[in-house]
């Protein structure tokens, strides 16, 4: 077998393609991976529409996406004994990181400046196989549904912000209940918090949040959400914000309903930068400390992942509310724009 | 009302016996509690067994029991307003502390050296009013029973000892049943641990555990507990080790079975000093974390209790297995003894 | 004696004045402290010029100062034995804390929501003497200069700032250097940072952080200070950011030197809001970690500020460039006003 | 160049003998370094007396040694272009580990469970040659000196050992004044210590420790270690405890005088198993932490090292006591043994 279907983005404008394409050869440190599923990320979206982010950093031609789960098919030859070889069930951490720089050589590989992303900067897995450094292989258990398999790669965004700071018996905030902001609440909820309070502008999501365990679900376009919040914590405010939107009026409003003392994990970026920001009021004053988080600890984070989904703590499947074949991917790729989706999972060898 | 029943140590010796007592006059700090309801302590049973530590620490005529709950009824003068005041349904922080220490200034009241402890050092609440300080007066949710809000000077060890480590994800294996060691699993748990494994040498205890939580119950002295425990996790050892029965066997074991790098929680007492402890390859060589914990943290441990009851994630009804009023304390008193107990819950005011 | 001179707000506009005011007589919980020198804080500045800041918060009449040292020569009848008393030599921590809420209650008083601060809420110490709660008298060992111990609230604000990070072996960059971003210095350097770099418009002041330890001080105004400070770490930009200043353009600038996986701690407050701050870029992508310090911990920053005074790892000495008597008040205030200056020390009983 | 001198321990029986042995050939992930310097440490004097640990570990023939510093002369093929090359200045970590484990994956390699070790499980640096993997080649800067560079790996213990706690401010007892207890008390000095008392039987290393900078230097032997600690630190006890002797009554000793909350950290291996341990109240009840150390972190504690001799804070040429040309090994092992020296360092290429 030497061609596959893949979905990549050709030119440099709007649009992805269904194609045929060679399988990728692995590199001698790399492993070939047959896809099993393959999920959406935001990501896939903005590249799709070819926003002003893409367009700085996508160089077509390249088979686009990043969230999978698979089986290793061939391995290179420098690939060792001790590491993932053919036949394991593996999932991917999506950024391949240098190893040699301060920040791989002080556990932070995550924000290792030098990152490529499966998918941004190199061959992604809307296809039937992909080749990835061994490195970024991480073995599942053999239990484990392909669907949420392949999800663990943007879980990973969720349990690393949750695991940022301390939610045992605290209040939490959640803003913004897309896919990550979803999943954030299962985690908090296993990790200890007592109460958590969720806002988002879309009914879907709020539904859906209510569905993985939110204690109350907030629409800051139809309610008062400063005091629907502060009334589910009798007045006291919220030990802990989770900021999943990158919308600033909910960094801003998340901020206020902290209490002094209190955390901040902000993972949504903005669309832009923060005009107006009261950091003396909102930070300084109160003492708060505020954490900016970027992809998944490697590995803390993926061991925590397997921990909560071996044990049932965390259940994704809820959060997974389309599947497609890969060849309907654009069908896919529309709903996921729409916002009225969890997570889309797709299947490239169906 | 001047006169009240009480549970008291009249004579340096075995025993204690039921009196008549004048209800006592609450000093200018301090509240004056009804009394709803009281709990049995180990310690109680070591006091009234008149044991080592007993002789060494009693001073008799002493009015016994430190884990209760009640209403306030009265206050002393310079209680302020904004402090516990009449009507207020509390539960009491048992230790005593200055104020003033260095531990006392740096957020370890938990350890002040000059701690006093109410029922051991100063007359206590097996009876129908107590007198302490404000500062020790916690006030509960109206909403909780009252069983379980006397238990929270013990559960406080538990759940103490349990947040001491990092136990999100982990392994964690819980050698002793005894009542602090069966409230720790649902702690662990609700604080996000993978999986639970305890052991215990009584059938009682292993029974009460697999119901509030335990994956895995061992007794040691019918299986092989290192072999039982490590099929458990696939041979990879434990991430945490709460070590809540003083057993030296228990300890050694517990810390061959922790991983390199692995947290032991410790509150068991042992009955004397360690002899043949392998310090060097249980602990240094191993790059292991040992935390040696006493009483509750003031007031993040209080904090942390009033979450996991109110959130509905601890409840430890199941874990009080006897009631009885007040006048049947002996009876009460030889259950606990028995090792046949959970949580023994007796009530002055009945 | 019962009269005794202070420097007071009469009126709600600018200015102070001398004036002849009744020793205050000590609640039951004060002590009275006779005055033996006080420290003029930014924040005395602002309220002898009435800023908007001191339009909304100060309410005349009342004697300023917050900063001080004195010897306690009278008590309240309800100041126990075990606390500070007659003849002590006593710092005092400007916070007035309620030592109740849930802040005080967790070890965080520094940021109790109650908190009264002394010579802005109720009257202070630029007097002969002055009357503050037992529990803010902080007893100083008998050697210290009184000079230096005058300067402990303020030395406190620049040790807690770098006491939130970890800069063993570090590279520091401190943006601004009014007395609390000098006194920062040299904590810094007995903390374990490896390289200092510091930046302020005020030559005068960059002069003073040279003489204090700074490896490199940069004027913005005239170098370009991402360049200058990039060099002095050959380009592997910072490891801890203390930002003291204030400034809008200091903040970013010092963001953008940080490392990913840096860390700032923030303790200047801007003029006003925030705009056009990139979160995105300067924290959230880069996995910065960013501390709000108000105040300092009681008590970790003042038994901090002990040993590093005691051990001689710091010498506030250079940094107080100015004494004066207390009615040469006027004086002092303007040269504080200026710039030009370190720490101003003036002298009530001389 | 083919042939070269090592030391190497032919037989498994005391002694070592000087050899010429091939120059090792690098394998395809290996680094081949010219070894400018290289120290002699306890363990390389345990495997020449052939103690029982050498008798079960120690597979000859097998060139010695671990701690070297030198210049890479060669690479294998799969060393990659961002990884140290020919021509580098390097100092080697010892432990080389498997990187796929889950300590490896989680920061914690030092204690990665299947480390093997130069000079102990693979040839050594006793040598003009020796091949090590690259990950274990740690870049030094130009400047410097290489009997410092050759002693980095020891040092590693004692930064880590440090490290490990939080020593700012604070009074710290260092037992034991080995080479690693040496190289403690500048590092805990430079980290922010308040007071550093020490104890060692060898009088001549408490004259070692005195010129390093300990504030006292007791010898048990002759007094009260116990009296002439507190006395130092006015009967208020100890914050930290760093165990680096492997003296059970150290180790006692050391714990007895911790305030409650205090910290231990343990590098020091016993001779054997702890007989008559006191945990409860040494530990349990004190709410004492304490730390097994082993190795050093990598790469954090490089990272510190590299900044404590790169600012000057630590200078540990006056622990350097002796130097030799590597054909004086038997001299220099015979004085290390002898315990009257601090670290030893032979030149194999003068």
């Amino acid at each position: 077998m030497t061609e596959m279907q893949a979905v990549a983005k050709l030119q440099a404008a709007p649009g992805m393609e269904l194609v045929q394409s060679p399988v990728p050869a692995p590199g001698p440190r790399d492993v070939l991976i047959k896809v099993k599923a393959t999920s959406i990320c935001g990501t896939d979206v903005h590249i799709y529409k070819w926003d002003r982010w893409s367009q700085g950093r996508i160089k077509p031609p390249l088979i686009v996406g990043h969230e999978f789960t698979g089986e290793i098919v061939a391995v290179g030859e420098q690939v060792r004994p001790n590491e993932p070889g053919v036949g394991d069930f593996v999932s991917a951490e999506s950024h391949i990181v240098c190893g040699v720089c301060q920040q791989c050589r002080l556990g932070l590989a995550h924000i290792c400046p030098n990152t490529r992303i499966i998918g941004v900067d190199i061959d992604g897995c809307y296809a039937e196989y992909v080749a990835i450094p061994v490195e970024n292989a991480w073995k599942n258990p053999a239990d484990m549904p392909v669907a949420v398999a392949s999800l663990q790669e943007n879980f990973g965004n969720a349990v690393h912000t949750v695991a940022t700071t301390d939610v045992r018996g605290k209040t939490v905030l959640i803003t913004g209940c897309g896919p990550a902001g979803l999943m954030s609440i299962p985690v908090a909820r296993a990790f200890g918090a007592e109460i958590i309070i969720v806002s988002d502008l879309s009914p879907y999501r709020l539904e859906l949040a209510r569905k993985v365990g939110a204690d109350l679900a907030v629409n800051p376009a139809e309610e008062d959400l400063f005091q629907r919040a502060q009334d589910a914590v009798r007045g006291k405010g919220f030990d802990v914000l989770l900021e999943m939107s990158g919308a600033p009026q909910a960094l801003v409003q998340g901020l206020r309903l902290l209490k002094p003392g209190g955390a901040a994990s902000l993972l949504g970026l903005a669309p832009g930068t923060l005009t107006d920001f009261d950091l003396n009021n909102l930070v300084i004053m109160k003492g708060v400390t505020m954490y900016g988080v970027a992809g998944r600890r490697m590995w803390e984070t993926w061991y925590q992942m397997r921990a909560l989904l071996a044990s049932g703590a965390v259940d994704l499947r809820p959060i997974i509310t389309h599947e497609f074949p890969l060849n309907r991917w654009q069908e896919a790729m529309e709903i996921m724009a729409s916002g009225n989706s969890g997570k889309i999972v797709m299947y490239p060898n169906m």
